[in-house]
């Protein structure tokens, strides 16, 4: 891993292979324009295995072979699909001092100067990636996002049938293989989205749903002092290089329109936002004096850079309010208490509740999915699952409907704090209120009493409702409930969030998802400790705690590791055992003589002579 | 935290309080010959809320007005209990030199200056917990454990049945309080133990099973090259600071029968070790070497210095081993590859089946309680719940019985690495199989892509299992699979443990558990920072993470953090919707309006005139 700078830029973002595996591209058959990158992890000669490739979502950055420059942002490799489907490029919205927190001078940071034509679609024309698929259209994005999930193989994987009904996938339908047209049906039936802005030629696509691998979102947000806008390029490119299939922005302060601009460019992931965070800058703070001629415009200002989901919290009710009131942390989500802030202090109903279908409309334009906020999720183990909790989740279902008979891509926010035992039932009734629209989950934490590990308390709840069918897990870093994030923080808590995720395939019975962990312990069985580093998912980690005991080379080859040492070693004992196989044949007989023996729990000593007598 | 010299030792273990708990000793009513030791948290007088009582593991160490020094040892508070008992002291067995691996001179660590009088238990003699419960008499042993499990509360906690009905114990048995009687009758039944050889006396009594608050088990050993014995005491030290319930010594190499002595001296928690390993040692590491009399030996070597639990790994049986030969990682247990390697350069049954009835008759003497070792765990998700390992669990429930038939107390250790789905059937087979004997769990492991990370994907696996009735979970840190744990990987493994017991506590419906939940959430909802932090498991990184980003003192009592700041500050916000509560009560009428509206989804813009018009 090295930070390199692009010529053109002051300042660096991460670049370069993640250690031990190779970016590689790969085409679906018959569409030698949809280049899918992938991961390929090469084994020592000694395993005589085929390379081992995963998912990959760190975008051109891991390719050494692109030039990476972030003021001319990445290769739009969707323009060419986009302009097929004859969206009409349009005048974009001019930018207002406000959109930047009115920074002048030296304080504002400069827009990105990469190209960025903006598209709007017109009434009656298919936008959405939900209108294409409810027509029986199978997009680009869906032909990609399949191979994607595919891990490249062009067939279905051996024993793939076995691993199927091996897991539980609790009413899931996993398939074999899956098929860009299984893309599309699942989009048609609401169970996925594939996030995908108009706007935002440069991704990657994805899909998310209860049928596909297990995703993870990383938040990012503005630093109080930004010193360059690399610097919050870094923090998505960082986030994507160790696992984060989507990124959110929660910038608030000065210049998030412009670092939004910067990011968006250079974001080969969906990038999601909460667009009631810059309204409310807008407004200098104050939650009633928000409108929605301001909300209003900062969505299409956001749409327009190509945002591809926002958390709107049109679920939080003027009713649902007093549900709240008991609670023994109140309403811990900043959206939902922005919008209990503005109902309480106009006794009305939310504009966002009122206004929903014209959201709807605008989302539509421009392909943002919506991700319906959980404004009222608990904030601690006690207001798990209570009253105003699931009545916000009755008004999602509400919206989901009407969402859909929008023509948008919808998925469900959901909880927060919540103990094990009422995990699964947060599942069920989403997946019943909503349609199984998609769940999108932050944790949950299944405890309040580790700050510091919240990564932990939460990543247990994360693999736990993954399993039952949440389909993108949002990550929770140690720093939760303390402070904001470092570099290794946001690390840590993908890293964290991918094994939650990855847990959560393997007992779904996801076909491919065991090839990795069959792959890894195979090395760890034959001693092969650099093929073990580089399956793992933190390549950098796994080898520096190994070198901080045994750090010479020679060890990497070693039949024993620092644990046990070589008299010791169970696996090296192990290795004899097979190498006895031709004796072990002898063994089934020598079981017989036992069962003769009727088995006897207790031999006398002298029958059970010792070999040292 | 502070580490000081104990003026007649040259080095230092850790002493001192948690940082914003003091140590206080509570004795159960008409019992003040028992002191039984718990962290009492007192919360800043703004809260107007009682001190908070947690489980305290840390022992004599975390008492400021309690001398520590490591040559005279803990106080031996079971002396007069056990001294009643009537069991006869004996002139211990002489120490061999190959009992410390025939280290000589200045390598050789010398003895424990801690007086120590060795005690056994005669034929016909009541001596382990098991038997005085099934003869109906209600040790003090069972007396401190049970005021330990209520937290020192005298009485059934406000909502006790509440909770036990709001969780879900999958048959277990929690009751809202527990008395000295339902100790003594877990244990009749075999559902728990009491780990505590006669010949240590320094033990804090606990109980370990499915119906009491689960247990961590920390494993310490020593290093290559020993500078000081109180290094090795200090492991044991800082593991039982930080929530380690019981320990286990797995040492190897020379010195360990002396450094054993040193730490069991010291030690306030039941230590558990395999004696297979310094069996081995004794026959220069060659497992086909080892012999019934040496293993014997051995036992008797261990008892007699007050180990409080064995793991005997007497389930690994000849006809068992060629069920492992097509496994991916073969045997992964260190007992399990040495007694399988010896079944088969013998081609005989295992030793320690066959003599398991002198094994346990040696046990019961000390009341050394068993634990039943897994030596066929799975070492990978491909070998989960296979043919080798269920054998070995159902020779284990077969040996269990024999075992208590002899007056034993028994615990069966079970994986290892286990994906998600198959976690329940280990519980539900071993409580069948094993007459429900308390299980104590390696994680599980959920996926095996992760080492560096391991301590994680254990946690999720070992949250679940508790969840599902496992009495005691062992822990896993960061280093598994790839090297030594450092200082800072066991704490950090004890509280990834702590966080999965106590996720499972709460899971179970424990009626005391979520005591600290609630305190620790009101503290966040107030802002009472320091609060926060004295009630989380690591008090001190919690407030470091705090300070990185807001480090003035000022900050302890800001109605913000660094996450939102006070503009977008949720719980804030929260706070004016709390006060405005007589409002609230307007809102039942706004929301009668809105039911009169029809409660249509979409109101008109001229209807819903924003108040900015």
């Amino acid at each position: 891993m090295t930070t390199v700078a692009s010529p053109s830029s002051p300042d660096h973002v991460t670049t370069g292979p993640i250690m031990g595996s190779v970016k590689v591209w790969s085409s679906p058959e018959g569409h030698a324009d949809i280049r899918v990158p992938f991961r390929e992890i090469a084994l020592d000669p000694s395993a005589n295995e085929p390379p081992v490739r995963v998912y990959d979502t760190s975008g051109p950055y891991t390719d050494p072979n692109i030039h990476i420059d972030v003021r001319q942002g990445l290769r739009p490799v969707r323009a060419p699909w986009i302009v097929t489907r004859g969206l009409p490029a349009v005048r974009p919205r001019a930018v207002r001092p406000e959109d930047n927190g009115f920074a002048k001078g030296e304080n504002l940071v400069p827009a990105c100067p990469a190209p960025h034509v903006v598209h709007e679609g017109r009434a009656g024309q298919m936008v959405t990636q939900y209108e294409f698929a409810r027509a029986g259209v199978i997009t680009q994005e869906m032909i990609y996002a399949a191979h994607r999930e595919n891990l490249g193989r062009a067939t279905m994987v051996d024993g793939a049938e076995d691993r199927r009904a091996d897991g539980e996938d609790f009413g899931a339908d996993i398939p074999a293989f899956v098929t860009p047209e299984f893309v599309r049906s699942e989009i048609a039936a609401g169970r996925a989205i594939l996030p995908a802005n108009i706007n935002h030629p440069e991704l990657e696509p994805m899909v998310i749903g209860r049928n596909f691998l297990v995703k993870v979102n990383a938040n990012i947000g503005n630093s109080a002092v930004t010193s360059s806008v690399a610097e919050e390029v870094e923090k998505m490119v960082w986030s994507i290089r160790w696992g984060a299939d989507t990124v959110m922005d929660l910038s608030t302060g000065r210049n998030i329109h412009n670092i939004r601009d910067w990011i968006l460019r250079n974001a080969p992931v969906p990038i999601g936002t909460v667009p009631l965070y810059q309204a409310l800058e807008k407004v200098g703070g104050v939650p009633e004096d928000l409108t929605w001629d301001i909300f209003r415009d900062t969505l299409i200002e956001q749409a327009e850079q190509g945002v591809d989901y926002f958390t709107i919290h049109a679920g939080v009710r003027l009713q649902h309010v007093p549900l709240t009131v008991n609670r023994v942390t109140g309403i811990v989500s900043r959206g939902g208490s922005i919008m209990a802030g503005w109902c309480l202090h106009h006794h009305r109903e939310s504009f966002l509740y009122e206004h929903f279908e014209e959201i709807c409309d605008i989302m539509r334009r421009y392909d943002v999915s919506f991700s319906l906020g959980d404004g009222l999720r608990p904030g601690s183990i006690a207001d798990a699952n209570d009253a105003a909790q699931f009545a916000e989740l009755e008004t999602l279902g509400e919206l989901t409907r009407v969402a859909w008979a929008k023509g948008c891509q919808v998925m469900i926010e959901g909880p927060g704090h919540v103990p094990m035992h009422k995990i699964k039932v947060n599942v069920e009734k989403q997946l019943r209120e909503c349609g199984e629209a998609p769940f999108y989950t932050l944790g949950p934490l299944t405890t309040d009493i580790a700050p510091g590990y919240d990564h932990i308390t939460s990543g247990i709840g994360a693999a736990m409702i993954g399993w039952f069918g949440t389909a993108m897990l949002c990550y929770v870093t140690p720093k939760e409930h303390l402070g904001l994030p470092d570099r290794n923080d946001v690390k840590v808590g993908v890293v964290t969030y991918r094994i939650a995720a990855h847990a959560a395939d393997l007992a779904k019975g996801h076909p491919a998802a065991q090839i990795r962990d069959d792959a890894i312990s195979r090395a760890r069985f034959d001693f092969r400790w650099n093929d073990q580093f580089k399956l793992s998912l933190d390549p950098d980690t796994a080898c520096s705690y190994h070198d901080e005991t045994l750090p010479r080379e020679a060890h990497k080859n070693a039949h024993f590791c620092s644990m046990c040492g070589p008299k010791f070693c169970s696996m090296r004992i192990s290795h004899d055992l097979k190498a006895n196989a031709e004796r072990m044949a002898g063994l089934e007989q020598k079981k017989e003589e036992f069962r003769s023996h009727g088995n006897r729990l207790y031999v006398p000593v002298d029958e059970a002579a010792t070999p040292a007598e």
